[in-house]
């Protein structure tokens, strides 16, 4: 309850920001790919190419996707359109744009498209949990 | 930043639960629980008895899981130690429960065990965007 002092401020993705970062190349299968988020125990994979710059994300949701609708390769079911943030942004202003998407997680970039890492709706709130104030 | 001036207070499950649930029951195949949630644009699928009683959950990440270790039925994937709310639970004791078991979501249930929805991080991480005091 509100009855409980709040702690130490996280404001900006660069507070919270979990690195390194896992990524993948879009020539991986489904099947290794599924690997991988299991293996790590996460939902969000940024895929890169060979200069390691974001092109794509794959989620565990859109294994579900390839499930339910017979996809074989990463390519059909990665999303290309790609929401991101950068270490400077505000946290709630990233809430926000997970809110308004409906996606759970946005791969973090530096100036150049290189992925940093990730924040997830989970690193969010945990804050809560932490009743960091933002 | 902290500087803008925080909204309306949510301070319980109950507040912010997403129903009605969208539930399945255990003999489905993964294909059809697949399908179920990319249909509802969902990660998470509790799983009921005949009597609309939770036995389980089921998530996108075990579907990736089903795929990484070619799983082939629900009861294989599904958990069954599930961690659960209430809807009296005050969200930041939700927050703490989902962050110390490392899980996305948990089914909100009734006093006799009836799912009355579910509670996800991404719920928790809008009330950081819409800067809801908690
Ligand atoms: C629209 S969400 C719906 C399910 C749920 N809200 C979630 O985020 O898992 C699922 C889709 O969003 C995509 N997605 C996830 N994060 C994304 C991001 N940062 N930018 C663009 N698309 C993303 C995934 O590739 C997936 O196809």
């Amino acid at each position: 309850g509100s009855s409980k002092p709040m702690k130490a401020k996280a404001k900006l993705v660069g507070d919270i920001i979990r690195k390194p970062p896992i990524v993948v190349n879009c020539n991986i299968t489904i099947d290794e790919a599924s690997k991988i988020l299991i293996e790590n125990n996460i939902n969000h994979l940024p895929i890169v190419d060979e200069n390691n710059m974001l092109i794509g994300i794959l989620t565990s949701w859109d294994i579900a996707r390839a499930v339910a609708q017979n996809k074989k390769s990463i390519s059909e079911i990665m999303t290309r359109n790609i929401i991101s943030s950068t270490v400077d942004e505000p946290i709630d202003v990233v809430a926000r744009k997970m809110s308004r998407n409906n996606i759970s997680g946005v791969p973090v970039v530096d100036k150049n498209g290189r992925v940093l890492g990730v924040v997830t709706a989970e690193d969010l709130s945990k804050l809560i949990g932490m009743r960091m104030k933002i």
